[in-house]
């Protein structure tokens, strides 16, 4: 536990053994805290000079020849992310597409795997986009999607989700289940490993959305035996606004399952153009159409600089480390004036980002943006703050902290309408 | 017609009224002659500048604040396509995703739509991502796509399409009829409105992929009464590999349609996260992940440099005028060489990309690549070459011919394996 005063904050930036990685961001303005990397994470100078050579050399003059070496783009940052960052193999990870196209896909391959059952279960508390997807997959099939309650703050964890998993009602048994390894409001951190053996039990398929979790904390997706997993690249893996999305699939499934959309980048033989689709052995038949270069390259050179310039256990430790502090104070300063911790205490159970609950959040967060905190709000009252290890400094946290405390005692937030407009 | 010498090729570049355009394209190689633009279209100098401030100064400085704006790019780069080069309504286009997953859920929209109907109509000739596709789409709702023979040259016109819509089975009806405006290997340009009409005679949805006609012929989806399209915009539309692609769904149909990946971008006031999917009005209903920022910016820029530069009826012109040359230049130096054009003589029949075919196509393709032409192999016998106008010039067009010419004469080509490698 770090005691909640700037010094020791100071201490342990100088005993950070991953400081030094916050050097190879792009950080115009030092006075800002963002604590926002876990929505967009910050821009990694090789990013820059990467995408600058490959716009400029390689599109504009290599042209055509360059797709020689674009074409392997989708496979050798799909194995750097499954090496480094998703404890996969080489050849169960690609980049493709969006989260959400690529949670269709899998969760379409996933039922047709199991089209003898009728139901598929998630959170109420999902992230909407998974919810929405899966509402659409169920719609299209006359199947059902139950939506189970969890606790707000600690997920649903393992004895819910086997209790839920063993009252399935008369539907014909569950196909799938779809669940996030870090929660997107309260950053509760689901056992992968537990969960998955449970929904293995009962036959069902086991579908994980990382979109919080990978480079935030160890994903081991092989040591877990999860059949399926989504999640995007833009948040604590710095690929950009709307980087391409990665998607895993065991390879012991991988023949098995057949996803949905049928396009030219998953055929065998690509460019004989034969009559009839015909994919590819491997996880390149998950692909669809033709790869997004300059995401996956950004997507390539930011995991690369998390994973040489720290590694994925350095920055869970520190990611640890920092929501501790951020707690501590919160429960110092802020619980006081009616916020309350809306994440796991428990460290092995919480990602890298802390919400804050509090009935006037949305005008918190914007009076915090005012004082240059970036966080954001999440709907109803979360003030949910990322703090991404590769550049957060312990000070920052402290900081923060001490201006958001100044807001509320100040009561700038009040100066704000109550009703949220659009947020980013 | 021009006639098919160096200097006439000359003077007509000389009275060229959009020769200045190619300043504003990268061109690293003066003595390469590209004509492969309609596979991937050259560098906009402007590009380049837009995507490092995007990087450089919006998500690197602007951070998450950049999202204010971002996420209006999918409409406005979408407006821009409509006005500029696809004769369509603001409000009916948008950017997302890639070309197949576009088909995949306008078709799937469609299908739908006319759910009481049992069959798709294609051609067999079309470009493989669209007939896999359609395969997938039927196999998986127990339909059938009839896969209509065309003139390997000619494309299929509206007689036989008539005629296949006027013979469809017993197999309740046809429901969607999809068609390339220009046909990737033959170049052949299909009547879009009197085909429309066709197919609307038979009650069914027309859905045109306009990847080879966009920016290189006008498109005019409103007047053409067309109900669905999807193209790329990284061919005459020089958005850069892989950049996203556009959908358009005519505004009188987009209440009516439904597409099956219920992503959050699509959904009503999206961050209130809502529990249950409930689309938006309007193009937006179609979008669904995180829009690709990068990619858009590109194809603003791209879409903006030939708007301002050029504009689609002077694009088409001098197309128009380049592909004549060609032929003339084929049928004078290439015919005693067992080379056929396989690609339409009447000009309102064609697109801006010729093929040339002959039983070496593949090796003469990389013997041509190797005296600095740069054209593609297309299966099982297509030399094709694509006449951007934009940046190419009618004396490129002469000495891409004279270099094939002495090719073919010397054998070069004779020297390389009949076995196709890798062709991209």
């Amino acid at each position: 536990v770090i005691e909640p005063t700037r010094d020791a904050a100071l201490a342990r930036d100088r005993s950070d053994p991953i400081a030094d990685l916050r050097e190879e961001f792009v950080i115009d303005d030092p006075a800002l805290i963002y604590l926002d990397g876990n929505s967009l994470g910050r821009l990694p100078r090789r990013t820059e000079e990467a995408i600058r050579r490959l716009v400029r050399t390689e599109w504009g003059g290599d042209l055509i020849s360059g797709w020689e070496h674009w074409v392997e783009l989708p496979f050798l940052a799909g194995n750097l992310l499954a090496r480094e960052f998703l404890g996969a193999r080489a050849g169960e990870v690609v980049l493709a597409d969006s989260t959400s196209v690529n949670l269709y896909r899998l969760a379409a391959a996933a039922l047709e795997a199991r089209s003898d059952r009728g139901t598929i279960l998630a959170l109420a508390d999902e992230f909407p986009t998974d919810r929405y997807v899966l509402e659409g997959l169920a719609a299209a099939r006359g199947m059902m999607v139950r939506f189970l309650d969890s606790d707000p703050t600690e997920g649903i964890g393992i004895d819910r989700l086997r209790a839920a998993l063993h009252d399935e009602g008369g539907t014909g048994g569950i196909a799938l289940v779809v669940l996030s390894h870090v929660n997107y409001r309260s950053g509760a951190l689901e056992p992968m490993t537990e969960m998955t053996a449970a929904i293995h039990d009962v036959g069902a398929l086991a579908l994980w959305d990382c979109s919080h979790s990978i480079g935030s904390v160890p994903v081991e997706l092989e040591m877990a035996g999860v059949d399926l997993a989504v999640g995007c690249t833009y948040k604590y893996m710095n690929g950009g606004p709307g980087a391409p999305a990665f998607l895993y699939v065991r390879s012991a499934l991988q023949r098995a399952l057949r996803q949905p959309v049928w396009g030219w980048f998953g055929q065998r033989d690509q460019f004989a153009m034969g009559p009839r689709y015909d994919p590819v052995e491997g996880i390149g038949r998950f692909l669809v159409g033709t790869p997004p270069v300059a995401g996956i390259v950004a997507v390539r050179e930011s995991a690369t600089v998390l994973a040489e310039g720290a590694g994925i256990a350095a920055l869970r430790a520190k990611g640890t480390a920092l929501t501790e502090l951020a707690i501590a104070l919160s429960d110092e300063w802020l619980a006081p004036h009616g916020f309350t911790v809306g994440s796991p205490r428990d460290a092995s159970r919480r990602g890298s980002h802390v919400s804050l609950r509090h009935p006037q959040a949305w005008q918190l967060s914007q009076a915090l943006r005012a004082a240059k905190v970036v966080g954001d709000f999440r709907a109803p009252d979360s003030l949910r703050l990322g703090f991404a290890s590769a550049y957060t400094r312990f000070v920052d946290v402290w900081h923060a902290f001490d201006r958001l405390r100044q807001v509320v005692e100040r009561g700038d937030h009040l100066r704000y309408p109550a009703i949220p407009g659009r947020v980013t």
